[in-house]
């Protein structure tokens, strides 16, 4: 069947959702298709924090109700190395900025339950006649039913693995691969610290999250190859004390719900937009999960890309829509950069890595040079902690 | 002839002829020997840049009556990319501290002058027994004559090339070669400038710095394995126009009276002590020359090694010489951290030293965003500043 929207937008992750959301508020309609269920997205585990901005921008546009009720009102990190543990304290450092630990998975469901159309569990999602001003969205629905959607635009919000990003006709693309990934755990058992603990150690890097105050999550940096069935529960508690252990502090232990390994990856296309198919999030760019990045990030792009429909569609201007890509990447880069230095600074690169061993001494004396700086240098903590709150939205 | 005094240092170069210095202000005699002849080191272009604390600590110790008159006063430095060229401010983002052009062969020379024992153009240096508390150091002088001289201790200052490290019977060493080096030149034509400019450029990095204000100091990135006679005098210059060129703003050429190719390193060999040998500065590390850390770590080594022996020689007492490895290398690694993070963002890394060229990509992308940052924000703008007019001395 043939139908007629202003926005066709692919993928119900985060920036989809919300990006659907706020041009709803200006009154531009939209169809939304996602080839997972409803059930497989609320569920899904990603990031849990939130920078200062996004929080803003949740409750300005009515979303923020039960992030204000149930998350975690952060106001810094932990850095640990050689034996030392160090708060970086984001308020002062900043000029007041806080975080919020809320889980990606609630923020979702929020959007989910405002109740705009979404297409769960479609196939043969496909875009077409990009380059002209009525770009056509296939796809079919959970029923059987093919349909072909005429647009003014479409937002790929599809992730790294999604249609959007093949269908540009031409991009540069900007890749590093880490030669380690993260195996993460959902425990039942409160967090065994108020905040972040981010832990550089000789056995490699160790992280302590939450995302509630009954259930921690946990990351231990593995090789990218690892297989999760090589690791068993008591395995991964054994390498998360041995990393995250602190004279007089204990790492409290609980069943484990969910387990996983991530590989770690940084990665930009360019540009972000082409004709009227617009990319947002990780459909564009790919960050480590070091630094808390990805989120906030799509959430900045469909913050402008909204602004940019808005005007096209509803003012008829096509300048926001033109500086799409350029005003996104400045941030991309941003914490392209950020994400990269966090990652870089904090993980065991393996010697095999290098082409020397003396190599890999170096590095890893530098990540001790860097942390011992921005725990004793207060510029050096508040560039840190100014990215790490994140700048605010555009 | 067997000889005796308290301290051997090897090495006429700003470390051993300094540290021969501070020492005799406090009563402890030394004798200092030199493989190359006196005009040589009175000659040889190395750094030109002394950090606030070197300057403090020359004028200090009688040194700095010609570096106050001679030496030009700069403020900051200019960082120049994608088109942009930008000032940081350095006494306004570090409170107060400036930095002194002034050429390291100049401190040597004011050092030379000051008349303490030095025997040039020896050969056959060797050091024994330096576990013991009669270390030797031997050598034959000028005139063909053996020299064993018993020390109460012995400065290896002899660089990276000298003897004094191989001597020391266990190091660990820290090492990263770059892929690329530096051609250097010295040419007689006033400064274009008036604070050194560092460039980041597609064609690879330049510099202009200067030695005195009839005298320019140019840098361009070569590959490491470049002969200089491929590099003829219009070859350099039309590089240095690409890459230094700014809109509204002219290089003037001149003769150029000196070219070499340097490569670039860093390595860091620990601990800088063994029993009674005591390294200093590029005898124990190397770093690149952007950031222009190398003369002023030398000058804080020399600085914690006076401070050690005298307090072994005069006082009797051993502590700071136990700390002196340790103490020196806090900062060394510091330094080590700045040098790479300077070098790193500024130079082009070739498309051959990335396993896929998307990483290439990444690499430059990355450039941007930490020039970006460093010209936009101020604790950013601030760690650079910090770190470049360097730290107090211990």
């Amino acid at each position: 069947m043939r139908t007629r929207t202003q926005v066709g937008i692919i993928g119900a992750g985060p920036a989809g959702l919300l990006l659907q959301h706020m041009l709803a508020r200006h009154g531009v309609d939209s169809v939304l298709v996602e080839n997972r269920s409803r059930e497989y997205c609320e569920k899904r585990q990603r990031a849990g924090v939130l920078e200062h901005g996004t929080v803003e921008l949740l409750k300005e546009i009515g979303l923020g109700d039960r992030m204000m009720r149930e998350g975690l009102l952060h106001s810094g990190i932990y850095l640990q190395f050689a034996g030392e543990r160090h708060h970086l304290d984001f308020p002062s450092l900043t000029g007041g900025r806080t975080l919020t630990v809320y889980a990606q998975t609630e923020v979702v469901k929020d959007a989910i339950a405002a109740g705009h159309p979404i297409f769960f569990e479609v196939s043969d999602t496909a875009v077409r006649d990009i380059d002209t001003e009525r770009p056509v969205l296939s796809f079919t629905d959970a029923d059987g039913v093919a349909h072909e959607v005429e647009c003014d635009a479409i937002a790929g919000c599809d992730g790294f693995h999604g249609v959007s990003r093949p269908s540009m006709p031409s991009l540069r693309v900007s890749e590093r691969t880490y030669p380690f990934g993260w195996l993460g755990i959902l425990a039942t058992v409160p967090p065994s610290t108020d905040e972040l603990i981010y832990a550089h150690s000789p056995h490699g890097f160790a992280m302590h999250s939450m995302r509630s105050p009954e259930v921690s999550r946990l990351y231990i940096q593995v090789d990218p190859d690892e297989k999760i069935d090589d690791w068993s529960d008591a395995r991964i508690w054994e390498q998360l004390q041995i990393r995250l252990g602190h004279p007089g502090w204990t790492l409290n232990e609980g069943p484990i719900t969910e387990k996983g390994i991530t590989p770690m990856r940084s990665f930009v296309a360019e540009p972000m937009r082409s004709g009227r198919l617009f990319l947002a999030g990780d459909a564009a760019h790919i960050v480590p999960p070091t630094g808390a990045k990805g989120l906030n990030l799509a959430v900045a792009d469909v913050k402008v890309l909204a602004d940019a429909l808005v005007r096209l569609l509803v003012e008829g201007k096509s300048d926001l829509a033109d500086a799409y890509s350029e005003t996104c990447l400045t941030r991309v880069w941003r914490s392209t950069w950020f994400s990269w230095y966090m990652t870089s600074m904090l993980h065991r690169f393996p010697v095999s890595s290098f082409s020397d061993p003396a190599e890999a001494d170096f590095q890893e004396h530098l990540q001790i040079a860097q942390l011992r700086q921005v725990t004793s240098s207060e510029a050096a903590a508040r560039n840190l902690a100014e990215n790490y709150a994140g700048w605010p939205l555009p």
